[in-house]
């Protein structure tokens, strides 16, 4: 499934990666994998909760190289195993309205010869939103994010 | 299924309807009859967009007796004919996040003996939505939603 990109208010990445979805799915389900791969180096992920169902509840804590920690909370909304995954912080576990709502990420998975094409597809609340988000480095920080995700899931292959 | 009640920021209304979940769920699912109920007379709905799906579009617009049109864009979440309806404001259609979050409201319905009992679960923001939510007149308006549902479902009783 796609959605209606809006250059408006949308930013997007895609990334062939050397694993199959499986193995990428793991590593967005499994909290041991997940914290290895979902902020850029040095950034940390230091705690994370992972529950892959409409509603299910989505928290990560970020650790910045000073020591400051960061909270995020908010829940999945779309869970397709292997295939698609939905999750926002305009809401909290449960479908509560979330207090800080910032953007909507899609993230698809299709398979390739070579592995997986892995395309995110992230909605802001509004274009001053989606600015903030390229000044904080979007395309710097997921696109590292995401080689660090090819690695994991391509060491992941037995 | 039941959501956690947070009495400092939930709101929540019951009636039994006379009239069985599946005439209800017309009433919630066709728009010349939504139209009919869910706004409090002398609000008129003069349109609206009903897309039952997770993430389906939710769009009302109402007219205040002054004439005033006030348009709503919210989205599904969950959908469960004739049992169960989760919506929100904090997202529109696709999971785009919205710019006014305020609301979302778990709507659950039950055969009983005599009907259905029609409960309304709503999630506010903060304990300020709340409270805002309740001076607006919440029970007022809901309870005069709910009783015009309540007829015009035993209306269509054949």
């Amino acid at each position: 499934m796609s959605d209606a990109f809006d250059p408006e208010t949308d930013l997007r990445i895609t990334r062939d990666l050397a694993a199959p979805p499986g193995l990428v799915w793991r590593c967005w389900s499994e909290p041991a994998l997940f914290r290895r791969w979902f902020c850029p180096s040095p950034v940390e992920v230091t705690e994370c909760v992972l529950a892959l169902r409409p509603g299910g509840r989505f928290m990560t804590v970020m650790r910045l190289p000073d020591g400051t920690e960061m909270p995020s909370e908010g829940c999945f909304l779309e869970v397709v195993p292997e295939r698609r995954l939905v999750f926002t912080d305009a809401m909290t576990a449960g479908w509560r309205p979330g207090d800080a709502p910032f953007m909507t990420a899609a993230i698809d998975l299709a398979p390739t010869a070579t592995g997986t094409r892995y395309s995110a597809h992230v909605m802001h609340r509004d274009a001053a939103a989606r600015a903030r988000h390229e000044e904080m480095g979007f395309a710097g920080g997921w696109g590292t994010a995401l080689e660090q995700l090819g690695a994991l899931a391509h060491s992941l292959i037995s």
